[in-house]
């Protein structure tokens, strides 16, 4: 045992053959932190996945439950159909191959050569198999999780999902294991022999904020904004 | 000949079976000024390929000319170079299968049921072959429309791809053929035996904007701030 331990180092995905880029290799980093947050601050995120030889990337809601993801949608929709049933719990369903893409832009750069201009980014791509999720409580956790997701806090206040809605909502299931996230930050990287030339270059930093809620047209007026929307 | 002309319906992309969606088909669009209209709003795209039978999904700049969009890229990079070269021009490269998706975020949709919650969005998915473009003047013109993606005007407005550039840049076109657009607006659908829950129900509306440009470090102070950015 040593005398003295080394410093832990932060908890951080291993790279992997395909979460590895061929260029820009200085953006990608594999930290949980990282990755995590920029996954919460998302509300939606590209799938892609396989049909009939050919790629199809749809977006959708999730949600995180620690490790995991998870996407929701209609037992007769194609992504979650493909991931697979299971017979009657008993078999492992084969799942479905995915590629799970959530990206948010912070920033327009202006180079002064066209060349080099580019946008200020943050995203994660996760690779993995998606599959079914069949457990009760874990479905239940998962559907608070895309709900909580949308609004933090909002599955303590609405009405959970009944018998009948389960039975119409699969879910599937999609482990945080090969995962990489990618970040440009900061100004233009224009030639040094460009510096020069007469054309502005900078950042246009892309704001995001909320508008006013918009009360449902048949909202009871006795029903207050609740303090978790009127603070976004 | 008719003695009075049918109306002209507006130009519509033809539905095929990978873009009528199996579930909400009335939220389903197909007229080319609504395609457009998405296209040009957003920054980014996000490109799926697939690469050793496996999905990727990667967040991509892209531009669109007409009923092309193009995107591009290192002559290193993957879904480059899958895209295929051409044998000095002479024979059609075999192409990349494709699906690119462009979704704006409009509002977040709070129901009383949990089921209900959604997201108001606006998206675009275009399915295709992409191709490696080798004229010389489309490829200046796809990425002066790559350019004026990000600003509109910006590529009359900086330094043009000098020929090591041109050299070291691949792009590729999508002709917009098989394309599907998708919105949801509006208030939640709750259930009409919901609508007396004391949970508040609305839209959220998400505000975009700018923030103040960001000079470069190294930029001439002498170098006044464009027109089409101080009107951002």
């Amino acid at each position: 045992m040593p005398e003295t331990a080394p410093p832990s180092a932060p908890a951080a995905y291993r790279p992997t053959a395909r979460t590895v880029p061929t260029r820009a290799r200085e953006r990608a980093a594999y930290d949980h932190e990282l990755v995590h947050a920029i996954l919460d601050e998302a509300y939606i995120c590209h799938l892609g996945f396989v049909r009939d030889g050919a790629p199809v990337v749809l977006p959708t809601l999730y949600g995180r439950v620690g490790e995991r993801l998870y996407v929701h949608g209609s037992t007769g929709s194609r992504p979650l159909r493909m991931a697979g049933g299971t017979d009657s719990g008993r078999t492992e369903a084969p799942g479905l191959a995915v590629c799970l893409t959530v990206t948010h832009v912070d920033g327009l750069v202006l180079a002064r050569s066209a060349f080099h201009h580019s946008i200020n980014y943050r995203s994660v791509v996760v690779h993995g198999i998606a599959r079914q999720v069949t457990d009760a409580e874990e479905r239940r956790a998962a559907l608070d999780a895309i709900v909580d997701h949308v609004v933090p806090g909002r599955s303590y206040d609405s009405r959970p999902a009944n018998d009948r809605e389960l039975a119409a909502t699969a879910v599937i299931r999609l482990d945080l294991d090969e995962v990489s996230a990618k970040v440009r930050t900061g100004g233009p990287n224009d030639d040094p022999e460009d510096t020069g030339l007469p054309h502005w270059a900078g950042v246009v930093p892309l704001a995001r904020g909320y508008g006013a809620p918009v009360p449902a047209d048949d909202l009871d007026p006795a029903v207050a904004l609740p303090d978790y929307l009127s603070v976004l």
